[in-house]
């Protein structure tokens, strides 16, 4: 490798793959980026063995302001550049340019405006090779719908790993829709959007909840559409420049159909802000009492529904919200006050109403966005305890 | 008490008084505020028994747009309010002026425009007294200087706690000069500033490093002047409307001034920007190896000093930086890059130049300001290693 690079453009690049790079690993190579020069550009690799993201650096970008050149290959080659301190000197270099030369086989010189930073590699060819084959199915999604897929369900990934296949999000297709749930079976939380696409077979899988927080955090909502390659155990997500690649979590995910109800006995609809607020408060107490329960009272003739919470140690907490709507009788059911805010934080209807959907004290019960119907937040409730 | 007051006035108090708040205690109380009512005014004070922060709230204020009341009293009297709770409920209560009433002796009620809260308190006279008697020594210091006394020394206190009296500040007034001095043996910081104070007696007293680096988060500036008093085992600083006590650190502080050079073989001085960006790159491989070395060889004959350091797992890293001036012959000495980039960050000079002063590679060498006298940098060389 012998090549001339703007310091900029692969920084912003190394920001992806260094995404991947595993916290600890017994596998030292994993450690390092595959940095492999071509001929037409750099492709630069990290990788956990569970996630692996590529990215691709060209030889120049066309602008507004004409073409910018960003490489300058002297020499194609590859190899294993340990991953957290090439990024750390190149965020430090002061320099435009920077020059990376490979010499010895695996020692990598790199020179800035000043200063000379030599790092001891690996060759390209011990890195594991992870290349996708078999795919089974393949699909594109708009790639805004999957970030707000990723962001309404990922926080009900189950953090336990007693059932594996409940520490990732089930993404299943038949009849024409996706549906993507997540559940840590004391909620759920489910976005379901049509895809037409007349070549696609049914399938499902579950991808690792970790993979999505990752892939959300990187992915490029500048291109509009997202790529999605499917074999019997990996993902592949291609999105702009970045290819990233999951494992897929082994082990029948529930079905989750017969869980969720589609009929209620009492509906009520509030204003989503004066809720969210009023929520927000009740589980002040939350950190204190990890099991924090608020107890809510849906009092139709006040025209109200009353939150409470209350922790021994502490103090006692009451908020009123206005009901807006209301088919059925009075209720009083109790709930993980955490649960129901994160069902709020994940709707987006922000100035408009939420509906709650309940069958008696003791039944899952629904959060529903009066203006998206993709989106279903559902919460079992705890015991009453007076 | 009865109370109405300012919500923004509340808030702004409570964010420094909250500070003294323990993390962890086996003394309950202490996790509370003392929340005292009196016909002039709010006094809050928190404390977890080593430092305490009093601060006054007064029923109003004066501003450019005229007299703003903050406080209405209805009944005085005190209580101990459970401080994290208090503060997170204060903080998200929406309403401009909130309602406080205790009943029940220790039950505390809060009103906000929505919403109530009630939170359980313990009696105001069983909150520890800590109050100054026998006050030895007064004086004040500027505001801003007594800042710039804690951000230039605080860094250097001892970690390890084998001897109490290095994990503190030491203040030291002699001569109408007020040394402070931090040091863990391996360097050390000082900042000695003149104090024209003709009734002041000499002292000697250690500060608790902790305690100066939540002094130094609250101060407030807008007070130019910060008073001072010390009695045999406390301090305390009364800036603005906060009192902030501390007890000092008992055991003998070293007579630092032995091992200062005030000569010095050799003198190299260079661009401060130049220095911190080379040192700062050095410093890189520092995570990885806490120890980590940099070694420095000043080449008075090409006119630039070189700075390595290197990693066996890693690499290495090699920096030049040109030198301005110089006295003396050429010279190798290793030290700490962490160090190094430390006393440089203390340093204000960033336009300027800085000057090292070395007398031979296992002696102690200094860091000077080039603009600042006041600021002494003093670093342990480590033994070459070839």
């Amino acid at each position: 490798v012998k090549i001339k690079i703007n310091r900029q453009a692969l920084i912003s690049k190394l920001n992806h793959v260094t995404k991947a790079l595993p916290i600890k690993t017994t596998i030292s190579i994993l450690t390092g980026i595959k940095f492999v020069t071509t001929k037409t550009g750099i492709s630069l690799t990290g990788s956990d063995s569970d996630i692996t993201i590529n990215t691709w650096i060209p030889l120049e970008i066309f602008t507004e302001k004409g073409k910018i050149p960003l490489i300058e290959i002297g020499e194609t080659g590859g190899i294993v550049i340990p991953g957290k301190y090439f990024f750390e000197i190149i965020k430090k270099l002061e320099a435009d340019v920077i020059e990376i030369n490979t010499f010895d086989d695996t020692d990598i010189l790199i020179r800035g405006d000043k200063g000379e930073y030599t790092l001891k590699g690996l060759p390209a060819e011990d890195y594991p090779q992870i290349e996708l084959s078999n795919v089974l199915h393949q699909l594109t999604v708009p790639t805004a719908e999957l970030k707000t897929i990723i962001a309404q369900t990922i926080f009900s990934v189950a953090v336990n790993e007693s059932r594996p296949a409940l520490t990732g999000v089930n993404f299943k297709y038949a009849n024409n829709l996706l549906s993507c749930t997540a559940t840590d079976s004391f909620r759920l939380s489910q976005r379901t959007i049509g895809l037409k696409n007349s070549d696609l077979s049914d399938f499902i899988i579950t991808v690792p909840g970790r993979s999505l927080s990752e892939l959300g955090k990187i992915i490029d909502i500048t291109d509009p559409n997202t790529e999605i390659r499917i074999t019997n155990n990996q993902v592949l997500f291609k999105n702009a420049d970045i290819s990233f690649q999951s494992r897929l979590l082994e082990g029948e995910y529930p079905d989750v159909a017969t869980f969720i109800p589609t009929n209620f006995e009492i509906k009520v609809t509030v204003s989503y802000r004066e809720l969210f607020n009023a929520v927000d408060r009740v589980s002040l107490m939350a950190r204190e009492d990890r099991a924090n329960v608020a107890k809510i009272t849906v009092l139709p003739e006040e025209n109200h529904m009353i939150m409470k919470s209350n922790s021994s140690e502490i103090g006692k907490i009451e908020e009123v919200v206005k009901i807006k709507e209301q088919t059925g009788s009075k209720l009083q059911v109790a709930c993980s006050s955490l649960f129901l805010l994160d069902s709020l934080k994940a709707t987006y209807n922000v100035d408009g109403d939420v509906t709650f959907g309940f069958n008696g004290d003791m039944k899952p019960f629904v959060v529903l966005d009066d203006l998206d119907d993709s989106n279903l937040q559902l919460i079992v409730p705890v015991r009453l305890e007076d």
